[in-house]
């Protein structure tokens, strides 16, 4: 099947073209024009696989899953399960400039969600890891004894979840106010509430 | 002074022609093309004031925040400070038709931070007066008694801000599996999660 083969060699000749331009200029440069002038090729010979931005991001997202899914099979995950969790939930924020630019990725196409399908699609796929990953935490850290026993674990892992994704908002948009150190320590901090026993209120005096 | 005063009015009639366009067809839609036809101007004419999307998207965005502060002025505060609180931290939360469209404007912007700098100080205003509403938030509460003692204000307004923020980003992402009832309950479990004293963990046995 040589013209399969051909279309999946020069997908992957796109896609490295594709992230020499993210990595080099931001993710707002990737464009059907500056990705075709990368990898020499007319646009016109571009746009036989992506007609339009949002498709081009969403096989950035692509290979963006693909990265974190490689980075996370090649991560030695022994250890003290609280030091585990941190760097499994460390791995999904932006605390370094590659996750930095697959994040700007994920945020193009994720501006897109409320207008276009794909970009719906694509970035509910993509979410839907993360929010695995935050399960798996918190389903970690109970079987541990780190999470309370009064405490509901879909409740908490939807809260970890929310937290983990404004941290890095955050740390995307603010890095003067949200340097990787602040985003550490505020997912260390919520993470060591979380065997806090939900007993009778501090306040109920007041 | 007429022309300033007609520069005012223009910029006026355009806000409302745009807001149409956004709230009928989403952020997204409001294109130079789409709200010069909206307004019944030349694409020429809407150009003498914006020459790009980011201008106005920035524009929009100052709109969102004028109304975010007219709503703010106009809510009556007054009663539990724990309801008050909720009351105020929903405010900033895509619970309604109009406040999804805002959050589709902030978005976009926002999506363009990495790249424009117009962008980067537009949001960065923005998501200010949100970590004010937090720090506010978390004084009151604290000032009330209804924040453990060994806890720190500042750490706390942190967390709750990402944690409201992360919210607000799956409310407008995933509606499906974050419906306004949801996410309200969140940030609720969270609030009442702050009395707790951090006190001596759960799991020191394990």
């Amino acid at each position: 099947m040589p013209k399969i083969v051909d279309h999946e060699a020069r997908r992957a000749e796109l896609a490295e073209a594709m992230w020499r331009v993210v990595y080099r200029d931001g993710a707002a440069a990737a464009t059907v024009r500056s990705i075709a002038a990368e990898a020499g090729w007319s646009p016109g010979a571009l746009r036989h696989y992506f007609t339009t931005q949002t498709e081009l991001l969403a096989f950035a997202l692509e290979h963006v899953m693909a990265n974190a899914t490689e980075r996370f099979h090649a991560e030695d995950w022994t250890g003290p399960i609280r030091e585990v969790v941190q760097r499994l939930l460390e791995e999904l924020l932006p605390l370094d400039q590659q996750r930095v630019r697959e994040m700007e990725v994920w945020l193009l196409l994720a501006a897109r969600v409320p207008a276009d399908p794909l970009a719906r699609t694509r970035v509910a796929e993509a979410d839907d890891g993360v929010r695995r990953a935050t399960e798996l935490a918190v389903t970690a850290l109970a079987d541990a004894g780190l999470v309370a026993p009064d405490r509901d674990v879909p409740t908490e892992a939807t809260r970890l979840h929310a937290l983990l994704d404004g941290l890095a908002l955050h740390a995307l948009l603010h890095p003067d106010l949200m340097p990787p150190d602040r985003v550490r320590a505020a997912l260390a901090h919520h993470l060591d509430d979380l065997p806090r026993a939900t007993g009778p209120s501090a306040a109920d005096t007041s």
